[in-house]
C-alpha cells in the first residue's frame, strides 16, 4: 500500500480524498494555490505545499509544480479528483515517468474516451449500444439521405469536431437535410476549423442515466448501479438520484452489462462512469467519464461501497474484494449541489466570506464540503458550498428528508441556490420522478427561486 | 396521522424528533425553558413555546406547562425523547387523559419495568433469562446458603430497594455470607429505609449488550440487532457500537428472541431496549428502557430503519411495515458522545460559549447535534455537543473513520472529551473489541486524555 498520496485538487473532493487516505492509513499531501492558504484541504492534510498563484493554469493545472511537490514530499501516488488534471492523459503519463502512480485509468483509455468519434466506434465494436447513425463523417447528400432514412427522422446533423451545442442541426424530413448540412458545415468550420459532419438519430427527451463501474488491474469489472442526472440546467447537473426513478431490475442489468463492456472495450482500470441517454427502454452510449464524479456519493450511500477508497486500492494493485453478485442496492439517495450563486441573476457566482453557517445533520444526511464559518469563497474557482446528500429507505422519504435539510441549511454572507433547489423538489413532476434532460429548460417557472 | 406533535425535550434529541416529524409531513411544536431561547430545537420547529425557567423541574419536567402548551397549539401527540418525562408513567397517563397521544409504551409497561424486582419476576415468568438467584427477598442465613450453593459462588448480596451501588456485597464462599448479609442490610436500611436483601450470582466481567425492539399495537414485535455499550465510565456510556464485536448470528437470534419475549411479557408497544449482561454465551436480563435511547443512531445506520419515525407511526396506530425477516444488518456503526467536559478534572462539565466550531462530514459520518458556532452551552442541562457516528462496511474501517472524524472535530471556547475519545479508540484492547463493562474502570491510564 502507498505510504503517502498527494491530492492534486482542492475543495470538497480534496477533503473527501484525504479522508479516504486516513481510513487506509495513508499519509496525505495537499497542494494549494496562494488563494487557498486557508482552505480546509490544506489545513487537514498531513502536509500542504503551495504550488503557485490563484490562477488555475499556474497552480492546480501546473503539472511541473505538482510533480515537484511529489518529489519533495516523497508522495508515491497522485489522486487527481475531478476537473483540473483528472482527465489529462499527458499528466498521467508524466506521473508514471516520474515513478508516481496516477490514481485513475491508463492514459490510453483516457485518450480513447476523450475522442468522441473514436469512442463511439470502439463502443459499437465492443457491443455497447450507440445512437444509430453514420459511421464517421458523411460526405455527400445522397449518403446523408440514405442514413437518415435508415435510422428514421428526426435526425441530428453534428459537427464531428463539435462541442458546446455548436454545429448542430435538427432535421425532420428529407427536404430539410441539405440546408441543415450546409449550415452545420459552415458553423463547424467557423468554430472548429473542421467542416466534417456526421448524422445521428435524434433521441427525444431522454434521461441522463449513468452507470458507475469499478475495474481492477486483473480483469475484474463490476457495475454499481446507476445515477439519474437528468435534472440539469444548461448541461450543469443540479440534482442527482440513485436509483433512477423509472429503473427496473432488467434494465439495470442490461445497462450495467453494457457499461462493463464499455470498460472492457477501452482497457479500463479504476473507477469510471459510462453515461447513457435513456429513452423508453432503449439506451445509447453518450460518453465515459474517466474519473471519480461529483455525484459519486449517492452510489456510495445506496451500495455501501466506498468508491474513492476503491480507487486507491485498485491503483495500489489490489484485487476488488467483492464481485458483481455482492453489489446490493438499499434505499434511495439524492444529491443537491449547494452553490454560492444567485438564481435571480442567471445563477452568477456569488463569491465572498461565509459570515454564518449552519449545516443540517442527523439520520441519512451526508455533507461533502470544504467550507466553514469565516471561509472566503474565492472567485477563482467553482462556487460550491456543499454537496448535500439525503438517504432514506424510499424515494419519497429521501425527498422529504432533502426538503427539511435544505430548509435547515443556513448560509450568511453569500447568495445561494438553496431556495431554488427547494423549489425544484416541490415541483410535482420532479416529485413524481417524471422528468428528462430537457425538463428544466422547458420549465421556465423553475429557473428562479421565487 | 397526527397533524401536529409537541416535542417535550430539548437538545439534539428534540432536533432529531423535529426532523422525523418533517419527513412524515407533521407540524412540530418545540417547548423551551428561558435558558433555551436561542436553542436550535426552538429555532427550527414550526412553533415554539416557553414553558418556564431554566431549572428542569420548572420547565422540561413541568407536566402542567407542557400539557397547556399542547392545548394552546393543538398538538395531538407528545414525543418525550429520553430523560426528563420519557419514563414517567404519570405523565403518560395525564397525556391520555387530556386526549393527547403519548408517543411511547403504555404506562403499565413503564411502571412494570421501573420496578426492578417486579420486572425480574415478570421476565423470568416470560421465559427471559435472568441472573440466577433468590426469588425475591431472602430472610434467613440458611435460605441464603442454600441459594448461594445452588447458583454457585461468587454471589452478590443486594438491597432489593437499592441502586447506585449502595447495599451491595460480593461473597466468595459460605464463610463470608453472614457478615455480608448483615452489612448489606445495615447499608440498605440506612440509605433506602428498607433492609430487604436478595441474592444473585455474580457475573464476572460481562459485556453490556442491549437489543432494540419495535412493537406495534397489534402484536407485531421485531428485534433490530444489538448495541454493545460496554465502554462505560462510572455507568456512563461513552462509546457504543453495532454490531457487538463478539456477536454471532445464533447468539443474536437467541438474544433477539429473548428481547421480544420481554416486550411481550410486559405488554409493550413502541420502541424499547432490553439490556442484557453478556458473559460468554450466557446472557441475563438487566433492565428494559422504555424509551428511545441516546445510542439509537447506530442501529439506524446498520439496519437502515428509522426508529424515531417508527415510534411516531406506531403511536399513530400504524402497523409495522416490515417483519423480522426483513431486518438486515449491513456494515458497522460506532457512536462517540462528544461532550463539553474536562477529562483532566474528573470530566467536570465545561459550559460556555462555542466560539469556533467545525464538525466533520463526508462518507459514513452522521452527526446528531443541536449546537452551532456562537451557541452557549448551558450549565443547567447535559453538556453534550454532538453524537458523532461513523458507519463503514467493517468494524476496522468504522474505527479508522471515527479517528479522522474526531481529529477533524474542532470546538473552541469550551473543553471537550474529543482527545479522550481518540485515546480510547487507539487502545489496543478497544481496537480489538476486547473489553467489558469493567474495562475502563480497570484501565486507569485511559481515564485522561493525555
Amino acid at each position: 500500500m502507498f505510504h503517502k498520496v498527494l491530492i492534486a485538487n482542492r475543495g470538497e473532493i480534496a477533503v473527501r480524498i484525504i479522508r479516504a487516505c486516513r481510513e487506509l492509513g495513508i499519509g496525505t499531501v495537499a497542494v494549494f494555490s496562494e488563494a487557498d492558504r486557508t482552505a480546509l484541504h490544506a489545513q487537514i492534510a498531513d502536509e500542504a505545499i503551495c504550488i503557485g498563484p490563484a490562477k488555475t493554469a499556474d497552480s492546480y493545472l501546473n503539472i511541473k509544480a505538482i510533480l515537484a511537490a511529489c518529489e519533495r514530499t516523497g508522495a508515491e501516488a497522485v489522486h487527481p479528483g475531478f476537473g483540473f488534471l483528472s482527465e489529462n492523459a499527458n499528466f498521467a503519463r508524466m506521473c508514471e515517468k516520474c515513478g508516481v502512480t496516477f490514481i485513475g485509468p491508463p492514459p490510453s483509455a483516457m485518450e480513447l474516451m476523450g475522442d468522441k468519434a473514436q469512442a463511439k466506434t470502439t463502443m459499437k465494436n465492443g457491443g455497447v449500444p450507440v445512437i444509430p447513425g453514420s459511421d464517421g463523417v458523411v460526405k455527400t447528400l445522397e449518403e446523408a439521405l440514405q442514413i437518415a432514412n435508415e435510422v428514421g427522422y428526426p435526425v441530428m446533423v453534428k459537427a464531428s469536431a463539435g462541442g458546446g451545442g455548436r454545429g448542430i442541426r435538427q432535421v425532420k424530413n428529407d427536404s430539410e437535410l441539405e440546408a441543415a448540412m450546409t449550415a452545420a458545415r459552415q458553423e463547424a468550420l467557423a468554430f472548429f476549423g473542421d467542416d466534417g459532419i456526421y448524422i445521428e438519430k435524434f433521441i427525444e427527451d431522454p434521461r441522463h442515466v449513468e452507470i458507475q463501474v469499478l475495474a481492477d488491474n486483473y480483469g475484474n469489472v463490476v457495475y454499481l448501479g446507476e445515477r439519474d442526472c437528468s435534472l440539469q440546467r444548461r448541461n450543469q447537473k443540479l440534482i442527482e438520484e440513485c436509483p433512477c426513478p423509472i429503473m427496473t431490475p432488467s434494465l439495470r442489468k442490461a445497462m450495467g452489462e453494457a457499461a462493463v463492456k464499455a470498460a472492457v472495450a477501452c482497457g479500463y482500470h479504476n473507477a469510471g462512469t459510462v453515461e447513457f441517454l435513456l429513452s423508453g427502454k432503449d439506451f445509447y452510449f453518450m460518453e465515459m467519464n474517466t474519473r471519480i464524479q461529483v455525484e459519486h456519493p449517492i452510489t456510495e450511500m445506496v451500495t455501501g461501497i466506498d468508491l474513492v477508497k476503491n480507487q486507491i486500492l485498485i491503483a495500489a494493485g489490489r484485487h476488488l474484494d467483492f464481485e458483481q453478485e455482492d453489489v446490493a442496492m438499499r434505499g434511495h439517495a439524492i444529491e443537491c449541489r449547494v452553490n454560492a450563486e444567485n438564481p435571480e441573476f442567471d445563477f452568477r457566482p456569488s463569491p465572498g466570506k461565509i459570515q454564518g453557517l449552519h449545516m443540517p445533520g442527523g439520520p441519512g444526511i451526508r455533507i461533502d464540503s470544504a467550507v466553514y464559518q469565516g471561509y472566503e469563497i474565492s472567485p477563482y474557482y467553482d462556487s460550491m458550498i456543499a454537496k448535500l446528500i439525503a438517504y432514506a429507505p424510499t424515494r419519497q422519504e429521501a425527498i422529504m428528508k432533502m426538503k427539511w435539510a435544505l430548509a435547515e441549511f443556513l448560509v450568511e454572507g453569500v447568495d445561494t441556490n438553496i431556495d431554488f433547489q427547494l423549489n425544484l423538489l416541490k415541483d410535482p413532476n420532479v416529485e413524481a420522478g417524471n422528468y428528462d434532460i430537457g425538463y428544466l429548460g422547458r420549465s421556465k417557472h423553475l429557473n428562479t427561486q421565487k
